[in-house]
């Protein structure tokens, strides 16, 4: 099975603590490398966890809070001083290319390599990003300024037969393709052998959504239903909600609920206020709707849809 | 004797490794606190050292390359969300101005406290910040963009005289602050009794350069002279010397041979390239022009004028 996993780089909200980082994460599918918000430090958490950074491609930015792109300029800085010639593609809010070419201005940096830009157009399920295994696609957020989440979903992979399945059937090799893609098989002997006789189970495409920074909004639902993972932001524990409210963030409640509404199959919370030194509250608070949820912890890597941690 | 303590918080030159952070030292002058650049990560290096960071009042930022700078925006923020309200002192670029304004104009963040700007002339011994216990002036850098340096100085402090000695030519109240500041004294016997046997060695006001980044330039020399401490970058060795030129900085070799050249007490090197893990060489490439050189080391405090590190 191929690649789908999922490795924490900073779990905390705006004001960092001497233990959690601001905001990213680094998405692995099938050897495609996305960064997921770029906060402050992220290219010292990727050293730190002995991620070779100039293999990531693709980043992508959810809105202009500090703690969700601070470091993309030292990062896209160092990916140029260790020597960096291929593109880099940059999903973000139109307003960030502005913000680095500023910057590069007045250091006079000129860059070895390309970034090509991908401004958000602000609309849920806005197809950002295709390729062959995979595709990205956006969900709206309620968030004080415009911000985006992100939904990554593997293509459909076809199904495959065994060795044993070939010789048993004596199946010649030019039919392999298309029984793969679902057409039945009829043995020299005039019997017809039903495609599900032939082919093991095809692996369910998987699904990963992130959804932060956003208020407690169902328009969401309709996005992220059924997703294998859920990444929900719970700055807040309940008894904040007012809090929450003013500052467009969610409670742990809050993202338990969606996270039961959408029928995820796993959640995981995260952008934890800096006021709380133990998460086990949060989380706890989250697993009391929804059972099936865990906490992001910097340098931990979840296999997504493997139901073990 | 008051305090004249400097801290390291990032001693890496433009690409951090995963043990050493760009660029920036705080130095607390007679409880000022003065941050010294402030390159990505340092609110994150304030917080491991246990340094509370409302203190820092004035921001000294030498050049807009963004291991000096890129972590003064998360700072500012972090500051403003846990509360501040008392006036924040920029001296810096005056572009820098411009780059923070447009993040906070697309981030939509109003701080509750006023950043008041003082932006570089680029010349060599501007009074740039003056109070009864200390002043900075500048000292201009050679390096690939505008640059400056920063020279702290303790303002002269009044000699003392002991209890002993008042005793002893039982000299009226009224007349200790003119003593302590020179005058000599007439006891009711009619007998002078010459200043330098009344007061205790007036400590003499220390000094101390930061010099970061630039290319060996005599033309500082001026401005260094006899300092405590200098902090000269040593990005790499001499073998790298036509790297160092190209680039605008420094070689060990060459840092020692200034602070040897300006009588300098001791020497601190520092943003070292991250080609270097062990830092020894280095060291004793400085050490074997100007032995009294010291590394700057993350998280390790040095008491200026004290001759122990």
């Amino acid at each position: 099975m191929q690649n789908f996993e999922l490795t924490i780089l900073g779990c905390s909200s705006a004001t960092p603590t001497s233990t959690r980082n601001p905001t990213a994460q680094l998405l692995n599918i099938a050897e495609r490398f996305f960064l997921i918000d770029c906060g402050e430090a992220t290219q010292i958490q990727l050293r730190r966890f002995k991620i070779k950074f100039q293999r990531i491609s693709h980043v992508f930015i959810s809105h202009l809070h500090g703690d969700h792109y601070l470091g993309l300029i030292g990062l896209v800085s160092s990916m140029h001083l260790l020597g960096r010639t291929n593109d880099l593609h940059l999903y973000c809010p139109p307003e960030l290319q502005e913000i680095i070419e500023l910057q590069f201005k007045y250091s006079q940096s000129h860059l070895k390599y390309t970034i090509i830009y991908h401004p958000h157009k602000y609309i849920s399920n806005d197809l950002i990003f295709e390729d062959a295994k995979v595709e990205v696609r956006t969900i709206l957020l309620n968030h004080r300024i415009p911000c985006c989440g992100f939904l990554f979903i593997e293509k459909p992979r076809p199904a495959s037969i065994s060795k044993e399945i070939i010789k048993l059937y004596q199946i010649p090799v030019e039919q392999i393709v298309a029984i793969k893609k679902g057409a039945d098989f009829i043995t020299i002997e005039g019997e017809l052998i039903p495609n599900s006789k032939l082919v093991t189970g095809k692996p369910k495409p998987r699904r990963y959504a992130y959804c932060s920074d956003t208020s407690y909004d169902e328009r969401i639902i309709e996005c992220i239903e059924g997703v294998d993972l859920l990444y929900h932001e719970a700055t807040f524990m309940n008894d904040m909600l007012p809090r929450a409210n003013e500052t467009y963030h969610t409670t742990a409640l809050q993202a338990g609920t969606i996270a039961q509404k959408a029928h995820v199959k796993q959640l995981m919370i995260g952008h934890y206020s800096a006021r709380y030194k133990d998460l086990q509250p949060l989380l706890e608070e989250a697993q009391s709707v929804f059972n099936n949820t865990i906490l992001s912890v910097e340098g931990k890597s979840i296999v997504i849809g493997n139901p073990s941690y």
